[in-house]
């Protein structure tokens, strides 16, 4: 997302969001399975079964740095659609890659590609299953489609209702302010390291999810932009508690004490956090603030859903700030 | 396919092909699940159902021209997938799409892709299930995933065996020689047509391969390095009839009368055909002849499998060739 333009917020807190609305326009008539859920969710379901599959594409430059390790490259593609699925519940189980290698580019360097592949496979517990390998004039590309099988009910972003606590399983900001400290060249910072490698996905996440969700989407491009997009397809307004958004240890160290509401709204506009975002039923509030925590996860609602429309953001002090125009990044401006 | 390098032949036949070279090296030990048949198949079955899936991904100047019109490239997008099903005799239902949009090209163009995928939609039964769409610095690039579900046991290309005859399900050459025509600037010709939208894929194929094929694959990077890969897959020789290969009045046309071997040659190690090599019980022979010409199809055999390795080519007259080097079209080099 390196060079993609900043999306501003789905209808009813801005000018459209880019993304959505070629969604909504072009694609979705395409959807006529019910699997596919109007296109409007993260993953889709094969009918008759309960396999669910997702897929999302990393291209140098816009979403990672040319020069970023091809290990940790191929790592962060497997992750952030091992992240779609646990954000429904679902553990990964297989993958396709289709890699576009750019021309002339030294073949001995897929080894680097297949050794991250493997190292991920091993922790995660799944297996390559296919894929395409195509030469391209172009910058090198690595599309994913990953596969599990439901357990449980999926959580539709649709299925979120007014009055839900909405809760995050990890800490936002990490990746969005190790890029700014990549593209400045401090490649040696711990939050470079989690800009290149998704830290948080986990199947604890998944677990969870499966567990106490009633809706579930993953953050991957940025808190506010995520979660107007639960609230625009489950038909109800966002509240975000910037005060009560999860910090690592270093970004807290980077915001200080009492940060200004423009840092905190930096941090939720920016992307690759890739935990999930969980509407639950608020009468669970305590069992749920018990399994967060016990999974070393935040024990606090970042938020709430509303009966209403659109987002709705607090500062530290819970006095609602405007969140301007830019929520989050868009791959399609 | 226009800028990939001429594929050589696997091992037994030349230098080793560059593409099966990175894929049994480099990706084959991620492929530990045994759907995923060590990445030498077409497609993968995913574990405990009956779900298949197949990848393929086209790049603009790669494997269509720039300025091909995006509703067909669209559909061939759709159709090289639908064709692996086929192949294995398997109807699609759903597939994903995977987009890289070039930065800056006008979103309305969006809406002609649409158009041709709703076209192919409505003809081939099936429905979008998801995608992911990124802006690229690069050229365009489609990559579609398609699902569909087995009816019958999966014709994997090890399957076949020494005595199989060797059948296809269209004819051979007309692709490769509309490529020629496009890149001359003939682009009202029929054979044109015939290279911008793979017009072979049909349903009777994945009938007529669920009925009578013991192992299949479909022909898209070339008849002789496509049959040279299901011998090397099955542990056996294989043998392919330039006199028997069927062809179209138009590509026949081409070739004139008593056409000489290099023509032959030509038709045969181009690639686009998307139709489907069966292997098939010998002892079956006159019901798969009358099954394929119910279907329209060549009821000739086009050679045979044998005890041994390598690929053998005869001329017109039942005469050895020498194939050469090159077989087919490699993604890779």
């Amino acid at each position: 997302m390196t060079s993609a333009r900043p999306a501003e917020g789905p209808a009813g807190t801005g000018p459209p969001d880019g993304e959505l609305r070629i969604i909504r326009e072009v694609f979705a008539p395409l959807a006529t399975a019910s699997g596919a859920d109007g296109l409007l969710d993260d993953v889709a379901s094969l009918h008759g079964g309960d396999w669910v599959v997702t897929t999302d594409a990393l291209v140098a430059g816009v979403h990672f740095l040319p020069d970023d390790p091809l290990d940790l490259v191929a790592r962060k593609a497997l992750r952030v659609n091992i992240s779609d699925l646990h954000a429904k519940g679902v553990d990964i189980e297989g993958y396709l890659l289709t890699l576009a290698w750019p021309a002339g580019r030294d073949h001995r360097q897929l080894e680097a590609i297949a050794a991250g592949l493997a190292v991920d496979q091993a922790h995660f517990g799944c297996s390559l299953m296919g894929g395409d390998t195509v030469v391209t004039p172009g910058p090198l590309m690595l599309s994913v489609t990953a596969f599990g099988r439901a357990q449980a009910p999926i959580p539709r972003r649709r299925l979120a209702r007014a009055g839900d606590d909405l809760w995050l399983t990890g800490t936002i900001g990490d990746a969005g302010l190790g890029l700014e400290q990549a593209l400045a060249g401090r490649s040696g910072d711990v939050l470079v390291a989690r800009y290149r490698l998704p830290h948080q996905v986990s199947r604890r996440t998944a677990a969870i999810v499966r567990e106490h969700a009633r809706a579930a989407m993953d953050v991957s491009d940025g808190l506010l932009l995520d979660a107007a997009r639960m609230g625009e397809a489950a038909g109800v307004g966002v509240r975000i508690d910037l005060g009560a958004m999860p910090v690592s240890p270093e970004v807290a160290g980077w915001l200080g004490a009492g940060p200004s509401v423009e840092l905190l709204l930096h941090l939720a506009t920016r992307g690759d956090d890739y935990c999930a975002l969980l509407a639950a039923d608020p009468a669970r509030r305590a069992v749920v603030a018990d399994a967060l925590a016990q999974a070393g996860m935040p024990a606090v609602p970042v938020g709430a859903c509303f009966a209403g429309t659109g987002l709705e953001v607090l500062g530290p002090g819970g006095r609602r700030v405007p969140a301007g125009g830019v929520l989050g990044w868009s791959h399609m401006g």
